[in-house]
C-alpha cells in the first residue's frame, strides 16, 4: 500500500462486536470447544461413503441444493427421520426436517424467527455460551432457571413463568439442553419433561430443545425427546452431527412444524448448506451410525475417567464435580476464592485453555468459581499434563489446591 | 397431533419476510439460478482429491476449523492467494483471505459490518437479486447507476456521488460486479475501474467488488480486479467456487484489509464453514483449476450459442441481447408491451422458469420487459425446447413474437 490506508472506521455502524484478534493457534492443552477425538473420526468409513455417493450422484453438485429443495439433501433427512424415531421417539417425516450449517445456524434461524430486541427468553442458568452470546447481541433478556443434578428445576421454571406473566411478559421460548446438558452434563428425567410441556402449554411459551449432545450417552439410554412427548407442535427440536461424527463437518438440523419451518426457510438465504457434507453423512450414517457411536462413546468415557482421575489427583477435594452420563465436558466447582475468569487468563499463558464458568451462565456469582473442561479432543496424556499445569497455575494464583497429591504419591 | 396446534403467530416479530411455500421441484425447463452444467462437474477429480485429502488429514475433522483458524482451511487460502495473483492481479496473502460459506455469506458479513437501517449504498442499476433482496431486508436504500455495454456508467456514478454528497449522504459502499456483470454480462474496462477508484477515494466510499463470475470468460482474458488496482485497501473483494467448480459446494471467499476482516471475523459466529468442501477444493484446484476452467467455459459457450440461436429462431427480432464474453446468463430485452413479471408466472405454469427483469433491477420501468436466462444447467435440447415453450407462452400472453420462425423454416 503506497497511499494512506482507507479508513473504514467512520462507516461502521454502532453496536458492532469487538474486532477479532489475530488467531495464534490452539493452546497446547485445549479443554475448550466442541472438538472431538481425532482418533475417533471414522475416516475410512467417510472415504468409502464419499466415493460411493460422488460416483453415483456427483453430477448433482451442479445444482444448488442438489435438487432436494431448500430443506436439504433428502436422503439425509430420511436418515434423520428414522434415527430420531429410534433414538428420541420423535415422529418426523423428511418434510418436517431442515438441514442447516451446524446447530449454530439453527440457533440463528429460530432466533431470527421469534426474537426482537427487548424480548425475554428463559434458559437454563448454566447454558451454552454460543446461545447466550447470541441473545446478548440480539438485545434479548435471558432469564436463567437454576439446575440441579437432574437438569432444569421445574419448580423455579413454574415460578419464573408465573412471575413474568404477572409482569405482563410472555417469554418467546424456553431454551433447554435436556439430554446431556451443556455444561452440567445432566439429563432431564421424563417426568420433568412432561412438567415442562405442561407449563409450556399453560403459558403459551414454546420449548426450544437443543439435543446436540444426546447421542453421546455412555449406556445409550435416554428419555424421549421433549419434542416426542409434545402433542401440539409447541417444541422446536435441533441437533447436530458435530458431536457424533465430526465438528468440522458443519451439519445440523431442525425439526419444526411447518408454521415455523416456512418462516425459517424464508430466512435461510444461503442457497443451501454444504451439499458434499450432507451427502457424505447420509451415505455414511445410514449403515454405520449405530455401530460408530457406541465405539465413540466408549473412547469418550475413557477420557472422562482420565480427566476425573487427574482432577482428583491434582486438585483433591478442591475440585468438585458429578460424574456425567455422557457428553464431552465436565463442569467443575473450585473453592469459592477461585475466580475462573482470572484463572482462565493465567492458565492460557501457561498453555492451558479452559472455559471460565461466568461465560456459560446467567448467574455470574454462582458460576464465578466454576469452569468447563472439554475432554474429547486432548489425548489422555495431554489431559493428565494439562490438569497438572492447571493445578499449578491455580495454586500460584489462588493458593488452592493446597495438598499436592502427586508429591504425596511419590513419597 | 391430538391437541390444537401450538399457535406461533402471536410470538412472531414484525418485519419477517413472507413464509416460504412448499418446494415442489425444479421447473422442467429451468433458466434460473446459478446452477451449472452437470456434465462439467469434475467428479473424477473431486473423488481423487477427497480420497487423498481424507487419507492424509481426515482426523483433523475432529477440530472445528481443522486448526487452520477462523479464516478457513489454510491450503485453500494459499491456493487462492496464488490464483488471485495470477488471474486478477491481486496481491493477497493467506492472511488477507477469509473462506466463507458461499459468496452469499460474504454479502452478509460485509453488510453486517457496514450497514444500518436507513443507510444508502450504490449498486449497478441491474444487479444480483440476492444482493438487492438483502439490502431491502436491511432497510438500506440502493441507488442504481445505469449500465451500458461496458458496465457501470462512470459519468452517472460521478454525478450520483456528487448529488448524494450535496444532500449530506455518504454511501456505505459501491457494490459492483465488474467482471461478467450479473445480469448484463458486461466487463468493466480497466479505464473505468481506474475512474471508479478515483471516485471512491474522492468521496471516501469503499468499493465492494463481487467477482463471482470472473473465471467464466470465453477467452480467459480479463482486466485486473479493482482490488488489484487499489493502493489503499479501499476495496473489499469477494469470489466463489460455485461457478467454477460446483454451486452445491458452498465455498466462497473475501479479500479485505484487517480493519474489515477483524470485524467480519467477529460477526462470523458459525464455528467455521464446511471443512470437507474446503479440503476437497484445495486438493482439487491446486493441480486442476487451470485446466478445468477452460474446458468448462467451452461447454458454457456452446450452450450460450444454442440459447442465442433458439431465441433468434423462436423470437426473431423481438428478443434483443448482446453476446456476452462469459458467464452463465443472458440478459434479454423483449418488446415494451411484454411484462416479464406476468410472463414469469405464465411461463412457470408451462414448465419454464425465468428470472423477470424487475427482480434484478432498481429501475422497474427499464427492466419491466427484460428477463435473465441462465443457460448452464439445462441441456442443449432443453434450451431449444424451453425457449420454444417460452415463445409460445409469450405469444399467447402478449402477442409477440408475431412471426413464427420455426414454422417458416418447416415450409
Amino acid at each position: 500500500m503506497t497511499s494512506p490506508a482507507f479508513d473504514y472506521a467512520p462507516l461502521l455502524p454502532p453496536g458492532l462486536p469487538q474486532p477479532a484478534v489475530r488467531w495464534t493457534g490452539l493452546a497446547k492443552y485445549s479443554f475448550v470447544g466442541g472438538n472431538n477425538d481425532p482418533e475417533q473420526v471414522p475416516v475410512d468409513g467417510l472415504i468409502e461413503a464419499v466415493n460411493a455417493v460422488l460416483k453415483r450422484e456427483g453430477r448433482t453438485l451442479a445444482t444448488y441444493g442438489l435438487a432436494s429443495g431448500p430443506q436439504g439433501y433428502r436422503p439425509l433427512r430420511e436418515f434423520l427421520s428414522a434415527k430420531l424415531k429410534r433414538d428420541a421417539g420423535i415422529t418426523a417425516t423428511a418434510d418436517d426436517i431442515m438441514i442447516v450449517s451446524g446447530s449454530l445456524q439453527a440457533l440463528d434461524l429460530v432466533n431470527q424467527t421469534l426474537l426482537s430486541r427487548g424480548d425475554t427468553v428463559i434458559v437454563e442458568q448454566e447454558t451454552y455460551q454460543g446461545a447466550l452470546n447470541r441473545l446478548t447481541r440480539l438485545g434479548v433478556s435471558a432469564i436463567g432457571v437454576p439446575l440441579d443434578g437432574e437438569g432444569m428445576r421445574l419448580d423455579v421454571l413454574a415460578s419464573t413463568l408465573a412471575d413474568l406473566k404477572a409482569r405482563g411478559i410472555r417469554p418467546k421460548y424456553i431454551y433447554t439442553i435436556p439430554t446431556v446438558q451443556n455444561p452440567t452434563g445432566t439429563i432431564l428425567p421424563e417426568s420433568r419433561r412432561a412438567e415442562m410441556l405442561k407449563l409450556s402449554l399453560q403459558y403459551g411459551v414454546p420449548i426450544f430443545e437443543d439435543d446436540c449432545y444426546a447421542d453421546l450417552i455412555w449406556d445409550g439410554k435416554r428419555p424421549p425427546a421433549i419434542h416426542a412427548m409434545a402433542k401440539n407442535g409447541g417444541v422446536i427440536h435441533i441437533g447436530s452431527f458435530s458431536k457424533s461424527i465430526a465438528p468440522a463437518l458443519r451439519v445440523g438440523f431442525i425439526v419444526a412444524p411447518w408454521e415455523m419451518m416456512s418462516r425459517m426457510l424464508a430466512l435461510k438465504t444461503d442457497a443451501g448448506s454444504g451439499a458434499l457434507e450432507q451427502m457424505v453423512l447420509a451415505e455414511y450414517c445410514a449403515p454405520h451410525f449405530t455401530t460408530h457411536v457406541p465405539k465413540l462413546t466408549r473412547g469418550l468415557r475413557r477420557k472422562l475417567d482420565t480427566l476425573m482421575e487427574a482432577l482428583n489427583e491434582q486438585f483433591g477435594t478442591a475440585a468438585e464435580f458429578a460424574d456425567p452420563k455422557g457428553g464431552i465436558f465436565l463442569w467443575v466447582k473450585l473453592p469459592d476464592n477461585v475466580d475462573t475468569l482470572k484463572l482462565y487468563q493465567a492458565a492460557l499463558k501457561a498453555g492451558v485453555a479452559i472455559n471460565p464458568g461466568p461465560e456459560w451462565s446467567t448467574n455470574k456469582g454462582h458460576s464465578g468459581s466454576r469452569l468447563r473442561l472439554c475432554f474429547a479432543s486432548p489425548s489422555e496424556q495431554q489431559i493428565r499434563e494439562g490438569v497438572a499445569v492447571l493445578a499449578d497455575v491455580c495454586r500460584k494464583e489462588f493458593g488452592v489446591p493446597v495438598r499436592i497429591a502427586n508429591v504425596e504419591k511419590r513419597a
